[in-house]
């Protein structure tokens, strides 16, 4: 069954007349940010955006500087016309998949920092990350003036990064976080996954089950120390390695919970670690 | 005479408002961004807006971000009242004059930095400067929407900076720079000339002598450095020092000229200076 084109744009003045366009006839417009190499998780977000706002514009851009140079931009996945069929099956009214030079024109010289949230975890584990995340987000919002942007949970510290970037420089879009999707055995869908072998691919399930685990002993009143050892423990079980953290945060600015018992705070676990080559990250809400 | 009144705004929402009500009804709007303690060269800038746009919205804001703990932050002058006046008198149609705790709420933790065009100069003289502008007026431009913002040529680095900054995020706005407004002697006007004795307010007329001499004799095809070290001769016999800098830089991104004659190229002669306690800056184009 043949799908239906989806209209894409490759210029910021393009995107500006067709949403100014719609918002002119009245509708509001949702922008979902994506790397590409989509799934069904990204698919989620298009869903999301199509109930809170009447038209939704998908974003491609393998954004450069959120890479540090040993980290996998030009082995990122790239397909663009399977994107577009994916998008277009979901109802998305555009793809706005702007070129690296138009992005970063010669000469192109400013950097967004969020401190605070952004520091810990991720911003710990990659330094470059989250300065290039703000970066780039910062300008795809004022690009596409969206009335909603929607980002997925699974980059949960992300999620809030942005939100606290767009609340600093009072952007006007409300950023909405949409829940993880999972495969049938629980592990979140990520384009990284396209890099694990079958054996790992199998072995991928101890990270969401030990993320469950110890979200049920927080919330039951256990201990934050004990709990995050033994999530430890159940991952190098596993086979995974290294491991760059798994933490239990206040969920809200990221700080740190525990040693003990985390009483009635409200709380995120959150991990990341290696599984052969590949770096997988996860996260749960506690209780 | 009584002044027309002037509509004042304190808060995101109602300068939105306002500016997106003129925009539906088919004006334009134009932003001017000050700190308040306006002078002649200020009512300039609104002059040159009230030319290039239908509607004029002045923004009055000490930016705590951009003085250094050693700075002038809390002796800086301040008036609104007089303020609101005189932008009255010359046709500004709204005062938009946020808090500190409306511009940086608790928890704010975003930053942006401008490489190139702000690191010498004012940059390398005032380590946080530029980053505290370019965070400010990164908000204004956002929070009030405008289709112009005009910026004085007296801050010309300032000007340069914010222009890359609009141009990097992809701001919908035109950046246009007002000329220096300068007293009968030469004098640029300046917020901070209120801080000079009689005295040395008869000396200051030499910081622009000195760059117009400068000028023509680079444009002349002088060599820029002994044009430069002339310069610095003539302000320091004039009471100035310590001067921070008199140079010459290529006009748009402020790359160092010379130390030989310029050639074809587009310069601009810039110059920063104390006389007393004082730090007064100054600049003009070449040819």
């Amino acid at each position: 069954m043949s799908q239906p084109s989806l209209a894409t744009v490759r210029g910021v003045a393009e995107l500006r007349a067709q949403v100014r366009a719609w918002k002119a006839a009245g509708q509001s417009v949702a922008l979902i940010p994506t790397m590409g190499a989509l799934h069904e998780g990204h698919l989620s977000l298009i869903r999301l955006g199509r109930q809170r706002a009447d038209r939704t514009v998908a974003s491609i851009f393998v954004n450069p500087k959120q890479f540090a140079p040993h980290e996998d931009f030009d082995a990122y996945p790239r397909g663009e016309a399977h994107d577009a069929e994916l998008l277009a099956s979901v109802g998305c009214d555009l793809l706005y998949a702007p070129t690296g030079a138009a992005m970063y024109a010669p000469g192109f010289a400013t950097a967004i920092q969020v401190g605070g949230v952004s520091e810990p975890l991720e911003g710990a584990a990659r330094p470059q990350f989250f300065g290039g995340v703000a970066t780039v987000v910062a300008k795809l919002l004022i690009q596409a003036e969206p009335d909603v942007a929607v980002f997925g949970e699974k980059d949960y510290q992300q999620l809030r990064v942005i939100q606290r970037l767009a609340r600093d420089l009072d952007l006007p879009v409300e950023i909405l976080g949409a829940p993880t999707a999972r495969d049938a055995d629980g592990v979140a869908l990520s384009s990284r996954n396209a890099y694990l072998t079958p054996a790992e691919r199998a072995a991928a399930v101890a990270l969401p089950r030990a993320l469950a685990e110890a979200a049920r002993a927080v919330a039951a009143g256990g201990r934050v120390d004990s709990v995050e050892a033994a999530a430890v423990t159940a991952l190098a079980a596993a086979g995974f390695g290294p491991i760059d953290y798994v933490e239990v945060r206040e969920a809200g600015d990221l700080s740190r919970l525990g040693p003990g018992p985390i009483g009635a705070a409200s709380a995120r676990i959150l991990a990341a670690a290696k599984l052969g080559k590949t770096r997988l990250i996860d996260n749960m809400a506690v209780g």
